[in-house]
């Protein structure tokens, strides 16, 4: 089973309109709502593949329950007194413009209640994805210290100070975006960014380029995999699909170097970002464009 | 007692962003969420001024529950299996840009079990207000279809076909705006279409003209009556403090002529529309500007 933690879960509500114009009121055509926030989308790719799965996080509030219900018994969230965040995207067309509500805040109890939980479950897992932003209320080592909980490999997709701080706890692998790279390293250079970062404590370090691909930093070597032609879509989502085909590499024992080959794990990742590109809704997957999307992986000097 | 009909209850969400730019993802400040549409606005503007006021209407799902908390024991809402609908208002400065989404279904069963709880509920009840949209799945004619039964005065603030459809029922007083007047009888001039929509049925009247005031063409006579000077702010929910001050003169009995005067109800109305217009948010009033705002009432031709 792999176990994927929220912290900072949403309700994803997608509104379709005619055009957005500031100062305006418009009448909103049709309301999607899914539970979301990146955890969750890795778990839904996950489930997606066929790969056991549990959702867990906090959520609170009718929101937090609109949430658990959305992910159907696959959920071991905990429940807090905040109410959990929306996000709200306006799709106009092609474009999209987007509201994310700030986080509940979590008290300390909380906080307790939630290692103590996540604790049970890691202990069950085959790997652990910890990924997206924390909510108000929760310390900026609370990534760290759930790395450092964990008894098996861990994906860790985080920013900033939270990312910082859990780099000494040694996650097996890091995924961070080419503004990320630069925001917590200062450095233009992704490669030499990724191995800034891997420095300080990562055992890998897997960046998501956008239409560059992905470029792997590992004790065993550095790639870069990236479709043979540019896919068209919508990119959102494409960094949680990848950050999934991370989490089943660690599965099959990619962290003891028992497992499958990282030009092939890329392959995988960089294919089923494709996959997530392919399609227009954060969490969903092209199969078909999986399966076929010719991937070119080269390593590096 | 007034009972106020808001077929289409909305939670009212309001978001504080720094600046709305389309296509960009947009971190908001604040949520805010309050229990909106006309009927529950006007209910507020009662409550505020000291009126017993009961609101009821349709509300279904997460959204009517909270809806239903937001009034305080002061609602007599029917449940329907839809989700009530959400408004978001984003609020930039001075600027703000709504999104309102569509309104639940609502099935015959449903709308039949509203009319039996309105028809008991408007027994006791002093005056009517039925304000705002109609949800999809309610005939046309539900207002008509409510004024015919209510055994009191009734005010009626709608738009479109549910206005025409109700007015061979013979509401006492309806209250359009500029737009709504020209929309529903394709007139330009904001007298002669008052007058055109009074022959069609309606005791009264009395149209909102934004900076132009209120115009009240009555059995009476006709009259004009707004500030003595421009008061500046937010105009939405100005209309519902009209309405609530025309519902609470029909309280006192203006339907039978025996109640307050028009020129001084006129007065009153005109005040509470400037008193709301003085704060930001519908539903509120500013109660030094309701008492000391001058206003001005003339006696048309």
């Amino acid at each position: 089973m792999i176990l994927t933690v929220t912290l900072n879960a949403a309700l994803d509500v997608t509104y379709a309109v005619d055009a957005v114009t500031p100062d305006t009121v418009h009448r909103v055509r049709s309301v999607a709502e899914r539970a979301g926030g990146k955890g969750v989308n890795v778990a839904r790719v996950l489930h997606t593949l066929g790969h056991d799965v549990i959702a867990t996080g906090l959520a609170g509030g009718a929101t937090g329950a609109a949430i658990r219900a959305g992910l159907a018994g696959r959920e071991a969230f905990v429940s807090i007194a905040g109410e959990s965040r929306r996000t709200v995207t306006v799709v106009a067309g092609s474009g999209a413009t987007a509201f994310h509500e700030p986080g509940p805040a979590v008290t300390g109890a909380e906080w307790a209640a939630f290692r103590d939980r996540f604790a049970r479950l890691a202990t069950g897992a085959a790997a652990v994805v910890l990924s997206g932003s924390l909510p108000p209320g929760l310390p900026d080592d609370a990534y760290a210290q759930l790395v450092a909980a964990a008894p098996v490999p861990v994906v860790l997709d985080a920013d900033g100070v939270a990312l910082l701080a859990a780099l000494p706890a040694g996650p097996s692998v890091i995924k961070p975006n080419a503004a990320e790279l630069a925001a917590t390293t200062g450095l233009g250079d992704p490669l030499r960014a990724a191995e800034a970062l891997r420095a300080k404590g990562a055992r890998a370090v897997v960046a998501s380029l956008g239409p560059g691909g992905l470029l792997a930093v590992t004790p065993e070597g550095t790639w870069r995999a990236r479709p043979a032609a540019p896919i068209g879509g919508n990119p959102t989502g494409a960094g949680d699909a990848c950050v999934a085909a991370l989490a089943a590499g660690l599965d099959t024992g990619l962290d003891t170097g028992s497992g499958t080959p990282w030009p092939e794990l890329l392959h995988d990742a960089a294919a089923l970002a494709a996959a997530a590109v392919a399609t227009p809704v954060a969490g969903e997957i092209d199969l078909v464009t999986y399966r076929t999307c010719p991937i070119d992986v080269e390593e590096l000097e």
